[in-house]
């Protein structure tokens, strides 16, 4: 039977259903909202899924206002999820002065720390939970997944692919954060939510995952050379220089001029489809 | 001298440049924010402008965010403008419980009624001040402009293109109020804008215009059959009708399952902007 879910909006875009939808997450102990883009292909056949995780300070809305995903989604046949990126409610521990710690700040990991460790389980929800949902509730292709995210999301794409590579197909990622347990934004994060040793981080971190022995079979990423966060928090080459060891195919894209926002997600999102679509696209 | 403008934000979007400027309109007697996006071509040569009005609510940013209009405008190489819906400020005259008045609600007309007069003159601001703020700051081939808009906005595009032929190549509109004179949602604005007098309504009524002899060659209206406001605010039937009678081409097209909103409009725009492009791709 179909896991319980309500839906708060559906709205025709492009031939398919935008729709956002919420539900009672057993794993983060609240009620969760998503956005789920349905093309109009999933009326013949189930359709490949795209999973993309959004950075800090955002809801599943961002990218549903402005990623620019609907039109190529159509056009490919892909089912494109697009998650929050924590736990949400009057109940949610939170640091509300913060936009790099709690609400909105999940980070995709399970957190171990009282008093965060009952609802900040972003991982278990985006990799167990919400798929067992999407799968009962809409005519999905499970079988053929793909992942990909911004900055924090990007974060997410990385390490839950590197974590579970039998799942994706195909991992993309723009202007992610590569090395969470040392960057400035995203350390302090990491303390309150996984504690001070810092062994339990690696497995929540791409480059340490890869240093670990965690493999994907090749990666694409998108990175503004304007970015404002590029030094500091993100750190390409910190990934760049793990897949050279580990062998990991990288196609590092440096995209010269553009910023961190949806005006680069937005502008590269075609590309990143396609690739997903290139490799989704022979049934499982 | 290029006339005083300042830059609120710019990103570089699809190979060009997507801003957000501010200036201090001598028509609305407020400092007034507009949206401006350059596609890549205009570094070699002006390119030609297609104006966006926007509807009820909204500012000169939803459809910068939720329009999808900048990957096609980069391939076709137009400068699109986006203006706000009205003046703005702690100073403007104001009815902050009526989205349908006010600010948000301008109308696209040059008010005549006390205390409204003064600022809610977005007709003169959209036709002459901006323009020329364009004209002297962008690299912007104003012999050829094109115009469009959604629901108010529509109606803005309708009136103004109806009104200065000569200025404009081509006219289209997104779910557009075509007569507000009579509609609910717009009569009360025009009454309390524009006085008692229905006869000063006419001007800005696109179905009174035609009525009243003023002509367009051709117009593309897309309209969404699950709006909930189309058989009361919107009504194409009666431009229709009204095109037919004055011999006006009306491409209307209805869409179906398409609701009102920017999901409706960002499914279309690839469309009015290739309709746009056609009609400007000569120089004057």
């Amino acid at each position: 039977m179909p896991k319980p879910m309500k839906t708060i909006s559906q709205a025709k875009s492009h031939g398919g259903v935008q729709g956002v939808y919420s539900h009672l997450s057993t794993s983060c102990s609240c009620d969760m909202t998503f956005a789920v883009f349905v093309p109009l292909q999933a009326r013949e056949t189930p359709c490949p899924v795209v999973w993309y995780l959004s950075g800090l300070t955002c809801t599943h809305q961002n990218v549903m206002d402005k990623g620019e995903y609907r039109r190529m989604a159509a056009e490919l046949g892909l089912i494109v999820v697009c998650p929050d990126t924590s736990p949400r409610g009057a109940d949610i521990p939170d640091d509300k002065d913060n936009w790099q710690f709690g609400c909105g700040a999940g980070f995709y990991l399970d957190a171990t720390q009282v008093p965060y460790a009952k609802n900040y389980r972003m991982y278990s929800y985006v990799v167990e939970e919400l798929p067992a949902l999407i799968a009962a509730n809409f005519p999905a292709d499970m079988s053929r997944q793909a992942i990909t995210g911004h900055s924090m999301g990007g974060h997410g794409a990385l390490t839950i692919a590197l974590k579970n590579p039998q799942r994706f197909r195909s991992c993309s990622a723009f202007a992610p954060i590569v090395q969470p347990s040392t960057a400035g934004w995203s350390k302090p994060a990491f303390e309150k939510y996984l504690g001070m040793d810092e062994a339990s981080w690696r497995s929540y971190d791409a480059t340490s995952l890869i240093e670990d022995g965690h493999r994907f079979q090749e990666v694409l990423v998108d990175q503004g050379t304007s970015d404002g966060f590029l030094n500091d928090g993100l750190r390409p080459w910190l990934l760049e220089a793990a897949c050279t060891k580990a062998g990991i195919p990288l196609k590092l894209r440096m995209q010269d001029g553009y910023d961190h926002s949806y005006f680069f997600i937005s502008t590269f999102m075609d590309d990143h489809l396609r690739w997903h679509a290139e490799r989704l696209s022979s049934h499982g």
